[in-house]
């Protein structure tokens, strides 16, 4: 059994038990992590294109060596290097791509949707990594299996004023990253007085339960969002979600490019 | 048989039977890039670097897959991370290159002349994937193998000043890219006026044969020198244009890197 | 046996047996260069990472050879597509790398002692590829093997205000490239004047013993260090030492990887 769509553009889309195969397939593609030699002949021949109009070099990084652990030729195309600064339009792009004869297109667009038109235009398969303030499913997807349960199933998502209420009681905390550069002046009146407010730090994390994890998809910015001391600490969770970030999009690159022979 | 020159700089300097060898070879590459595994041991161990003084994607990215189909290392280097920053001429660049021991260097630059100096000076093989508005010859090469007679024994161009004229009899009808970036202001009033006295749209094509085959090789300028009609419309061979020119590659990349074992 | 640290920062931190040993094993490394087929299966499935923060095309494009014809997974991070812009710490890059389980972490950074922090976070090998003013050990290691005894002990340097008479009983005239894009003005006056008074050119070689070898880092800045004819003339080594770096790097990428079947 494998994905039911060609492509993977938003966590929504998927099913519950599509996102337990991703899940399980990523849980075996986090042991080729650990291994001495990690390289499996899985996607051997498959060619894995990273369309990137914007830079992100920890999401495209990772599936570079996802790509690369894998056995798949990786083609990089970043903006700077573009035919876009020629005034090709993506459908332009998408057309040529498309006759290279790729099995996946990951893509990352400040443009809502754009990956979406590059999905309905090819034949193979596109991931959404990244759409602006839209999806990012393969961050989506980084919970560690152990958390997906109460991840997938909680539907009604409390909003609290004060940061010490939304602690009290969780057992995980998300953090998200402020995204300096896609906020305008006046959405809140200075980095200092967010971090005063909304910032996690040690004083605040006491109010937590014992044994609560920590997540945030990360770059981090420290001293912001989260305190130094909260970000290395022990219930961080932010560089296992990296790890499995990277499990992740092996697994998909496997599900969707149709590998055979993964567990060798 | 191979070819007779260590380099390929320009079509001028191919002989008719070395033109059909390497149109031969593109033939039997184009079956590998229809093929679920797309990987041939061709070019192990040998080392292709794309030596790129001015951005390209399409050009670069299709040297870059027709290397990693055929099992070469592919190195890119843009001008952007180059150590032209640091004032090194193209000569020593290029001696610094011969010294890593490259079998190919694929260059692109914005100087007429420049793969010729690269060529005398290297031990490798250089392959010209364009020397600004001098020659371009992996495109030159991209026509389909039955349109090739009639291209390549066509010596006299004739000039028409209406495209009405020029279309009305053509068996292909060759589009070039208006070359925003290279031309200054004054070649013609305004890009709206170009389109409509030269672009070719739905109406002007009425006058052609029924059975014409439109080329072009992108990117295109939408709206510019063709109608969106007439490129994504049933005569259109640019997408196959794409895929040649990449089939193209391979058979240069393996003609002249002296691969040994192209069919297993 | 192999070397004691995990990392290669500087070159002080060497002993005179590790050296001989990265020597010995980059002369069987040289060797690989002069095949055909310039590959081994040495480090097949080790993740080499370059983490360039300056640009510096000649060694990245070294080490990324070196890597593939080792049949390292080799990925290239530069500032340009970097996460940096995001406001990320080096710190936080090197938590997240690890988090990748990369092999070795090469980097270049312009702050002196940047590649020690990274060491001191990174299970990965780290190997310094420049950092500023500071170090830059895998090119302090680019003498040939024949010229190594000489070069380790000599300890005391003498400074000489006149360059006839530094040449005139030298074995080997070591140039070091004025590097423009790190100088402020007024250090010396003019690049004029300073080739005039300590470039090196036909002239001032007569003063040097016949079988004087001349060593350049690069890039060379031709007419300005060193004369053209000098550059390209048969005492130079500078293109030799581009070969040796090259296989030096090859050298380091397999001890620290822990590589363990070179020599088929």
């Amino acid at each position: 059994m494998g994905l039911k769509g060609k492509d993977l553009l938003g966590v929504r889309e998927l099913s519950v038990e599509e996102i337990r195969l991703i899940l399980d397939t990523a849980a075996s593609m986090k042991e080729i992590a650990s291994r001495d030699i990690k390289k499996v002949p899985a996607l051997r021949g498959k060619t894995v294109i990273n369309l990137f109009y914007e830079p992100s070099t920890r999401t495209r990084t990772s599936f570079e060596i996802a790509g690369k652990w894998l056995s798949a030729d990786v083609i990089n195309i970043s903006t700077s290097a573009s035919s876009v600064v020629k005034g090709e339009s993506l459908k332009d792009t998408g057309l040529t791509l498309q006759s290279m004869h790729p099995d996946v297109v990951v893509i990352r667009h400040a443009v809502p949707g754009a990956p979406h038109l590059l999905a309905r235009l090819l034949k193979a398969s596109v991931i959404n990594a990244g759409d602006g303030a839209h999806e990012h499913p393969t961050q989506a997807l980084c919970g560690p299996p152990t958390l997906l349960p109460r991840y997938v199933e909680t539907l009604g998502v409390e909003k609290f004023l004060r940061i010490e209420q939304a602690i009290a009681d969780a057992d995980v905390i998300m953090m998200l990253r402020i995204q300096r550069e896609r906020m305008g002046a006046g959405l809140f009146p200075t980095l200092r007085e967010y971090s005063k407010l909304f910032g996690l730090n040690v004083d605040r994390l006491k109010a937590a339960r014992p044994d609560v994890l920590i997540m945030h998809p990360g770059p981090i910015n420290r001293g912001v969002e989260i305190a130094p001391e909260v970000a290395d600490g022990p219930y961080s969770m932010i560089l296992d979600q990296v790890e499995n970030g990277l499990a992740i999009r092996m697994a998909l690159l496997y599900l969707l490019a149709g590998g055979q022979a993964a567990n060798n």
